[in-house]
């Protein structure tokens, strides 16, 4: 389940590489810079959608790297341009699909250190993934998304969802 | 493990309730109707705040339902209150938690029929998990608390994870 909790979380970034897209082409067609879209926020005192990419990428290569007890690899939050989250993304999933089932193995034994947790804890791998993983991966993708669709991108919540594996 | 994120869902829609609390109070503050904010969107064609909950609250009461093979308990859509989306949101809870562990059982083999799906298709347990439900519960909490955001309720991410089981 952890394996396929993360993949999720990998196609959950590859739907916002297509409400990335959306945006482009709306930008486009109403001939405004789409740097506007990317230091967009709902309120003032909230990150502007560049940061809930960076963060929403974060999260999801933690959860990969954490649960398959490996060490994070570093990505530097440099980012400025629609170009820049694009590559951010493609890293970060390249970094998830790289980690095979079998790494996931230990995953609910793992004990996960955070920089902001209190001193001396730990969270243990089921928690870690279900209520700090997925819960802040689609906090941040629904703040993305929710500054396009406040400023007129035409996103839906199918393209929250992206693929769904009918069978 | 279909438990424990039943059991997350479930808890997510507590946190709701504190945003809920934090809203009213910022309407009496600030004193307007709280139902300003019921009523409240990000966009003029996206439903208001009222429908992100009762839909959380569905996608809640049916992960719980379909994986456990029960039949949903039937929840009408009439809320018009803050109170009613409290009542709603603790019947929603009340039904998670009347769900046992032993019953997520066969979780994994269960078929489930959206009314949405495409002709004669089902989706697994699994993916019904991962692609349906947490996603859907998570993206209409989101959009809850945006509107919330938006408007000047002083929610935070903290408000939307809720109680972390650091040890």
């Amino acid at each position: 389940m952890y394996f396929q909790a993360m993949a999720q979380c990998a196609q959950a970034l590859r739907n916002l590489e297509i409400w990335l897209d959306k945006a482009e082409q709306y930008a486009g067609e109403r001939h405004f810079d789409i740097g506007v879209l990317m230091t967009s926020r709902l309120a003032p005192d909230m990150k502007p959608l560049i940061y809930q990419v960076q963060s929403a990428c974060d999260y999801v290569k933690a959860g990969a790297a954490w649960l398959s007890g490996q060490k994070r690899p570093k990505h530097e939050d440099t980012e400025q341009t629609i170009d820049d989250l694009r590559a951010r993304i493609r890293k970060t999933v390249t970094f998830v699909e790289s980690v095979t089932e079998a790494q996931y193995a230990d995953a609910a034994e793992q004990r996960v250190s955070l920089s902001f947790a209190p001193a001396g804890t730990v969270l243990v791998g089921p928690d870690y993934l279900l209520q700090m993983t997925i819960p802040s991966v689609y906090f941040h993708l629904a703040m993305a998304y929710a500054v396009l669709r406040h400023n007129g991108v035409d996103v839906g919540k199918m393209d929250f969802l992206g693929p769904i594996n009918w069978v």
